[in-house]
């Protein structure tokens, strides 16, 4: 690879130097933030009463990160760009900070941090101080969409961003230590689904800072001959940039970005203007420079520069070693503050005039505050796309199939602004109408068999790689810079996010509870398909409904569990979750066909209630019933319907009630969550004394979990899903966990009072019938026809 | 990159002949088992009813397998090598299970399955048959460490086997699918930690099969010179074998496997004899072929063999499409079965002289039974690392810190079955102690600063990679080839692991309960350190403790969790987990100074019984005691013992019974967890009806879920991590949770029927307390010294 080397130096001597003090004035606020509680501009000299008390912070990254700001701003500048940034390196929080801070965006959003000496101070004293600033790029972070808290995920949020934002440049610094996490790892691999026509571009700067908290990073130890070979593998076109003499490091680094920043131009140029829609080879940059550049060499005897003991706070003891605290002035002091500060503590004119203006500012972006630029979807009428269901319970439909049908058209009406998202699961998944639509992203090569069925596009719109990360990071930074989606994936393996899911929901929560500037961002909306109950031919590996434990236990603000029992309800719950904000939204639904039970009308009624008494299936008409049959989730519906069905053939006199919970959280008390019932509703529905027998999607405890606290949960007996399971027929796997329609009237009859004693023969047929239908599914490989229908066949 | 390309052609005709006869025996099989009810040996026209009712399994890979494991075998019998072979690709089963029927081990564990005409129909009529084979590489299958359900982890799991066992090569086959999972495509590092003198060598073959289920895949569709870049970027010299001729293509494999044994064992040579630990360029293989090779060519008008629709089962319906049916036969005759088998059903001789024989069989290796090779841990005397502990609660320890004492010794007595694994955070984990014993695993480059702490080095045996899929991956195959390891992470990032975790659980219970020819392993640690309670200056994202919610969805069979409140207790807790078979053993404790309550003699008995009354710290002596205060893990105990001192001050004659939990199954009814508690001594510990506190280190709810069914279940009241958090003090930490002294008292006070209104004086100066304690840290950044003391301040 030729790179731009030193040749090149576009840096006149005066930007060149004012560039360098801008870099100091972002390093000295980095180091000021990890030490000072007062005293920000050292107008005295430094004392121990200046030191915070527990000193907190990570200096390593941050001179690196600056580095690349300062450089950004100038090209900005210089070709107007519109431009954000995606700060990957852990706790590289202070460098962000400094830099909005002296784009005075900070102080906008908190104008108790001004840009006085006052408060600097302030900024300086809460950054990583109880009740203050976090030390990752927090939602409180302007310009931030990605926290970082957690490693692995800023590519893959880069990329996210840039679809659909033709003009926007993502910058993506990445750390080396995060780039040896899996997800990381295979986000490179995002540049084949990235059309230089209509999506932004990425710039990703991977950083050699060299170390991790205690280790070498491997990529930083591989020969240079590996490191370009493997990025060039990855389909990037690398520039390094290494060293560590600033005045060399800022003429290298803007010739590089320069180079970057044209070649981009040029492919979006031959992409837009002469329709070369082949995938290019987008440049990057690699940027090796000393973790904590700038700081102190030595420390204690040993090597600080350019070493893991740089990555956090190098000098540890200031406050009760006086040698120490001397270090720590004189490396602040080695970034001369008068130099960079004015005498009310503002940034110097001509540095704060490298600054971009407005909006272009990185800080103030408003991509990076989605909301702002989010518009609402342009939603077709979900009700046309109702099934007939006739009697309920009679036709079978795919509820995802039909789902793919009205997601075809939510795409056809919003073609730069909703994407869907599935690990080549997409057809598997049923949803296939969606490709009426649009195809399947695909920058990679294409050949001509695709042509017969392969779906593939440099215009698609439906999201497919094999990385639940990649995809889950992408619709992540999709709907953070205010654009709409959908990730469909298998139950099983949603678990392979289950730690993204969960940051994501922290994101959210914090945004939505404590940031009044941030405005409300699309619902990340999870549908979870291909489900446990269906995976008997699959196996034990891909039966594990368990992600709706993770799911709550976060914050009742942000979270939202939907199980529409049919197609009907599904349609009505994808309505509604495409419509809400600042959410993630779990929708569990089956892509077999299932039976139907609710016509649209009813299934919209049920679904805004969330929960309630299937009439038509009960024969508790005005009375307290004798049993409360419950269900949540479609296969479990059906059992629990069958059961009912079975119980009405053997004792038709018993007061059968029969409810159903589309909403999970309406089991919640309405103490602990928005969605909870109060204890008057859940106990008009569930009664206060009478068997519940509930037959659920999930593990059985989650039931217990939500109602631990209901009048009537000691008579609540959940059936679920109970860790068995290999090759099944889906009523073997149903019967083995028991969830099938004739223990759950077996259940009955054994919580029914009346029914002790009288319904021991019919317990004795319902083990038979049992046993019966694993033997024919031994014999033959599949679930009896009989057990489609609906008669009590004895 | 030189290939060996076609200039070379190793085979002589007979052995090419009978070697592609294996082959097609091996592809006839694969087919056989997705189609055939009856008539296995085809010795009949192929008719309707011999077709299974539902057709599962999937075809596409298969070839590909079947021809590495054809010429695995030759390579094994002309070396006299140590191979065992791991199947990355999805559903690939039919290939592995083909050759270990075909080298007989199959029929020596599963002997219904004979090598007859009898037995291939058993085999053929089970595989993807309700109750019989699955689809995947199960425990079930012989030769068998890696399920591969869930996609990803493949070559992690083959380092893992091979670390440490210096004459194994492991084969690791991955598909092009499973490569662009993130997992996946970071594992290619693990090469950096691979010591060709004492560890085995790992050979990838990465499986251009060209399609994922409905997609073609990233890296069958990136340029040549992009492919040979990336994996020379990921430091291996990749081989190249592509095409579709059957001829050439064993030619081409052979020689390149010859290469390949070749390289790998100069590389063996120069560390073993002359010494030379470079890190050396290890070969691997890239292997292109058609998806479906030597399949249909083509069904119902479209293009069947090299596309994604060659996935799973090619011809659909061939019981009820007489075209169907003749085409399926073609392709069954066409691998001419009378050929490959004898009259009984038997390979035939000539081609069973091609396997090798007994455990050099790659379906018999015992590495891939690894219990039977297994040996217990040589462990020192745990109590000799116990800390004085003096009064209960007077003095502070790390608990990890003394816990790395002791593993330290452990890794000294078994240097060659004992490895520690952490991301980067084994320091941070305060486990450096360990470091005495032996450094860091690094085999890239060393530099000379890294003499200073660094504590890298090529014999090191401490795995440090910041990708907790890796080192997941890596213990995974180093525990199920009979070794034995810890692995120490950050609680809120052990949720990376989530679905890894889930998987491998599912893999023991059924090697556990359902395989006696599977002889135990050692169980998985998995160490939970740098807890929430002490995550107040890392923020909400390293917040989340809810790992334990996902671990109790799986079997009681193999699942245990443990919260040792203290340092004795957690080597006491140690020593178990590292004596057990078959667990995954999740021990949760924190790496700051805390806290001791128990001698070594308190802590063994305390932690045998896994859960107990602390006499020292109750006042119910012969009492039925006012109010029960319990806890689970380290900080809530503190947190509730300060609790007792509070109320012991204020309420003198209050009988308080304080009872901690180790064993966190003990809540569990008898029934539900081989370790519940009976209900009469969860009784006799929790009554029958007084109120009890119960502060706990995760989500409230899970003990809960735990405990729902006991008699005093209304009365239990848990406090715990409910989502709140940022930049914060320890105890303002467990004070916006609530899990704090103070409103743990002022709990009890509103529990305690006694108490009420007698207490509000009380309460009143506790909640003062709470907000004086909350503001001395947003002052000082702090926690005030004086919640050290015991003594109980007004």
């Amino acid at each position: 690879m030729d790179d731009i080397r030193l040749q090149l130096t576009p840096l006149q001597a005066d930007e060149l130097r004012n560039m360098d003090r801008y870099w100091r004035a972002c390093n000295y606020l980095s180091v000021g933030m990890i030490y000072l509680r007062a005293n920000p501009l050292l107008r005295e000299p430094l004392a121990a009463a200046h030191i915070k008390r527990r000193l907190l912070g990570h200096w390593g990254s941050d001179p690196g990160q600056s580095l690349v700001l300062v450089h950004l701003n100038r090209v900005i500048r210089r070709r107007d760009l519109n431009v954000i940034f995606i700060s990957g390196p852990g706790h590289g929080a202070p460098a962000t900070l400094a830099h909005s801070y002296l784009e005075g965006r900070y102080s906008e959003i908190y104008p108790d941090r001004a840009e006085t000496e006052e408060g600097m101070g302030r900024l300086f004293r809460l950054f990583s101080f109880p009740g203050g600033i976090g030390s990752h790029c927090t939602p409180e972070t302007p310009g931030s969409i990605h926290e970082g808290g957690e490693l692995g995920y800023s590519l893959s949020h880069g990329y996210g961003a840039a679809f659909d934002n033709p003009d926007l440049i993502v910058t993506v610094m990445i750390g080396d230590g995060e780039a040896e996490t899996g997800p990381l790892a295979t986000s490179w691999h995002s540049n084949k689904f990235l059309n230089p026509a209509r999506d932004g571009a990425v710039l990703p700067v991977l950083h050699l800072n060299g170390y991790k908290i205690a280790n070498p990073t491997v990529l930083a130890r591989i020969p240079h001959e590996e490191l370009e070979a493997l990025f060039t593998g990855y389909g990037y076109r690398p520039y390094f940039v290494e060293g560590d003499d600033p005045e060399k490091m800022h003429q290298w680094m803007a010739a590089t970005l320069d180079r970057c920043i044209d070649e981009i131009q040029a492919i979006q140029h031959r992409a837009r203007r002469e329709g070369d829609l082949q995938r290019p080879r987008w440049p990057m940059i690699i940027l090796r420079s000393p973790k904590g550049w700038t700081g102190p060499r030595e420390f204690d005897g040993h090597q600080v520069e350019g070493t893991w003991r740089a990555h956090q706070v190098p000098i540890a003891d200031p406050a009760s070693n006086d040698e120490s605290l001397r270090l720590v002035e004189a490396w602040l002091r080695s970034y001369r503050p008068d130099d960079l500060f004015d005498e009310a503590g503002k940034l110097r004119a001509e540095l704060r005039a490298l600054a971009p203006e407005g909006p272009r500012r990185i800080s103030a972006n408003p991509h990076a505050n989605g909301g702002s630029l989010c518009k609402a979807l342009d939603l077709p009428e979900f009700a046309d796309y109702a099934v007939d269901v006739g009697e309920p319970a009679t036709r079978y439909v795919s509820p995802t199939g039909v789902l793919g049908t009205y997601l075809r058209d939510v795409m056809r009406r919003n073609m730069t602004s909703f994407r869907v998202f599935g690990p080549d699961e997409t057809a598997s998944n049923k949803l296939t109408a969606i490709y009426e639509a649009s195809q399947k992203t695909w920058l990679a090569q294409i050949v001509e068999s695709d042509s017969d069925g392969g779906e593939l596009s440099v215009d698609g719109r439906v999201m497919e790689m094999l990385s639940e990360h990649t995809l889950e990071g992408w619709l992540e930074g999709y709907t953070l810079t205010g654009r709409h989606g959908l990730l469909a994936t298998y139950e099983a393996f949603v678990h392979v996010i289950d730690s993204m899911f969960n940051q994501h929901a922290k994101w959210l929560e914090k945004a939505k509870r404590e940031l009044r500037w941030r405005q409300p961002v699309p619902s990340l909306n999870l549908l979870i398909t291909s489900l446990v109950w269906r995976q008997d031919h699959n196996g034990f590996t891909h039966q594990d409904p368990g992600f709706l434990d993770v799911v709550t236990n976060k914050s009742p603000d942000v979270v939202r569990i939907y199980l529409p029992p049919d197609a009907n309800c599904l349609l009505s719950v994808a309505d509604h979750c495409l419509r809400s904000r600042d959410y993630v939204n779990v929708i569990v639904a089956d892509k077999q066909p299932h039976l139907q039970y609710l016509d649209m009308k009813d299934a919209i009624t049920h679904c805004t209630k969330g929960i309630g008494i299937w009439d038509w299936a009960s024969t508790d008409q005005g009375h307290e019933p004798d049993v409360v049959m419950a269900s949540a989730g479609d296969i479990p519906t059906m059992e629990a319907l069958a059961a009912v069905e079975i119980l009405k053939d053997l004792f038709p006199d018993l007061k059968i009630r029969f409810v159903n919970v589309v909403d999970l959280f309406r089991l919640m008390p309405a103490s602990d969550h928005p969605h909870g019932l109060s204890s008057r509703d859940f106990d008009s529905l569930f009664t206060t004394s009478r068997p519940v027998i509930f037959n659920f999607h999930s593990y059985a405890s989650l039931i217990h979990k939500l109602t631990f606290r209901r009048t009537n949960h000691e008579n609540i007996h959940v059936h679920g899903y109970a860790e068995k399971g290999n090759i099944n027929t889906p009523l073997e796997l149903a019967i083995i966990n028991g969830i099938d329609r004739f223990t759950l009237a077996i259940d009955v009859i054994d919580r029914v009072a009346g029914l002790r004693g009288v319904g021991d023969h019919a317990k004795e047929r319902l083990r038979g019938l049992r046993i019966e239908h694993l033997n024919y599914a031994h014999t033959e490989g599949i679930d009896s026809e009989a057990i489609r229908e609906w008669t009590w066949k004895a």
